[in-house]
């Protein structure tokens, strides 16, 4: 059983990616949190991850009666069936068909929702981060993948089986680079890290002459590049990694310019690693989309960056995991 | 004042096109459906309009106390503000800025909301139509220009100021063809019934051997080219045709696959005059965004016909306008 010293009614997030688990704490009626760093165990050893996760909540918040969580929320990068409690697939855990919620309510006694991480963060940043006091709203999250979450006349998008809000894989060229899917042209396969990085590789061994900056800063070594990098050797002035840049932002451009149309949000709130190492992206991105999208949906649109960083999937979870056990209407 | 012998409790919803308009009222409890079709009155000529649409009311359904109905929903092709009741723009019609509801509740002494036809026709496939008893589900209505509607987890999706589901300017083709809204590639641009007739007839251009059927069924004049006459030139054996409409087809398929990600609907309905007159394009379509999709929110998706034709809209108007004065839950 679970504790947190001096508060009334809070409950715990937990944010289980693929190298490592953040935990955070959050009160009843703001977002104080706390936060635990835990590595996740070897990928496949599902039940050493969890032995090592039920440890850590017990030795961090012990249990005494009459301080327990309302409950316990859990967002998993991967694909979960939200009402059973199920991992069905986790890639980067490699984890199939684990089942998450059933153990840890056994080793916890406390309610446990098993949620996407994307989706928690788009929780955390709507009650918490960049889209409070919105009803109206789209997360998207660039990192090494793309995954988002929707916000609609104040309630979160959940799509018939738990999985809307699938935005990486928006075909936006038919004829663009090939992606981890099998398609050619989806928004990750212009914007998401791994393919910033790919493309990067391609043109810097097509052209030896090209891109200075992004040598320098590999050391030459082109398998350690991010977008990061290509951010910084394009603020050199390194002309390949300008351009690459300004690929990756006009392509996030047209996606959200897609997803203006589509959803008519308030706010576009965008995270996650690509967005924090290549900060230039998101005013190409708007450019882009600004001069893309249909008048009626650009009226009062705002395009900004989260603002709860990596800790956005632990308190969206905490926060959505109460908010189901509570029944909260539009939730 | 409205009256419609022998109900109790009813509707009248008016789909307001650019040449036509459609009555129909729906009782309280089932779409029992009557209509009227009343021509518009010349382009830019908003009250003259107006007036013949409400003395075609006044007549059709002459008022007596007691049996008014609770509501009158109208659906504009066109832009609207649906708190003030002013028709922004239809293009159609021609109306710039023409208040709607104002004066028709004056004269009608009803409640009257105002709202986008393809809204209307998506409320209507939803409670009458193809998308009975599902809480998840877009409805495409592909005629002439490509828009659509979107239900998520059994509300209504309206967006931030009420123009969520404008699905049909969705890019999916960087390079593609240019569309009427000025980007290249858009859904619209591949397979609304503009883009599939110009796209025919650049190719019969260029090709002055192919398309043998194509040429006979318009007696040669390439300027009345309909999605309806590819689809039965394809059906003679017209290569040509069948390549045109493969092409709108799976451009089809890849919107399609997007919306499948973004919204994970249980259905989604087909419908507009192009999908009536090119029954092929469901099936080719279909087999596109299975291919595309990813595995998650393809499981248990139906794609379907639309039900209602083209009363689909008066229908939704009708019902929809009665929900709101009613304040129905998730409507």
């Amino acid at each position: 059983m679970l504790q947190a010293a001096g508060r009334k009614a809070h409950s715990i997030g937990i944010d289980l990616g693929g190298t490592k688990i953040e935990i955070a704490v959050v009160g009843d009626t703001s977002a104080q949190v706390e936060h635990v760093h835990l590595a996740t165990g070897p990928a496949g050893e599902a039940e050493r991850t969890l032995q090592e996760l039920i440890d850590c909540l017990k030795d961090k918040f012990p249990s005494t009666p009459g301080s327990l969580p309302v409950a316990v929320g859990v967002g998993v990068a991967g694909q979960v069936n939200p009402s059973t409690g199920v991992v069905q697939f986790a890639p980067n855990l490699r984890w199939r068909n684990v089942p998450l919620r059933a153990p840890l309510e056994r080793a916890l006694a406390v309610p446990v929702k098993i949620m996407n991480d994307v989706h928690a963060a788009t929780y955390g940043e709507w009650l918490y981060g960049a889209g409070r006091g919105h009803d109206d709203l789209v997360c998207l999250f660039v990192g090494t993948g793309i995954g988002g979450g929707v916000v609609s006349g104040g309630r979160f998008l959940m799509g018939h089986s738990g999985s809307a809000g699938e935005l990486g894989h928006m075909t936006i060229d038919l004829a663009g680079p090939l992606c981890s899917c099998g398609n050619r042209g989806c928004l990750e396969a212009f914007t998401g890290g791994w393919a910033i990085a790919n493309l990067a590789r391609l043109r810097l061994r097509a052209e030896p002459e090209e891109g200075p900056w992004i040598r320098r800063l590999t050391n030459g070594d082109l398998g350690t590049i991010t977008a990061q990098i290509v951010s910084e050797a394009a603020s050199h002035g390194d002309t390949l990694a300008q351009s690459l840049q300004t690929v990756a932002g006009r392509a996030l451009g047209v996606g959200l310019a897609n997803m203006i149309n589509a959803f008519n949000p308030a706010r576009i709130i965008l995270g996650g690693g690509v967005m924090a190492g290549m900060p230039e992206l998101l005013a190409i991105a708007e450019r882009e989309a600004k001069s893309r999208a249909l008048k009626a949906p650009l009226r009062e649109i705002e395009i900004v960056k989260a603002e709860l960083g990596p800790l956005a999937g632990a308190i969206g979870a905490a926060a959505r995991a109460r908010d189901l056990i509570r029944g909260a209407p539009n939730r």
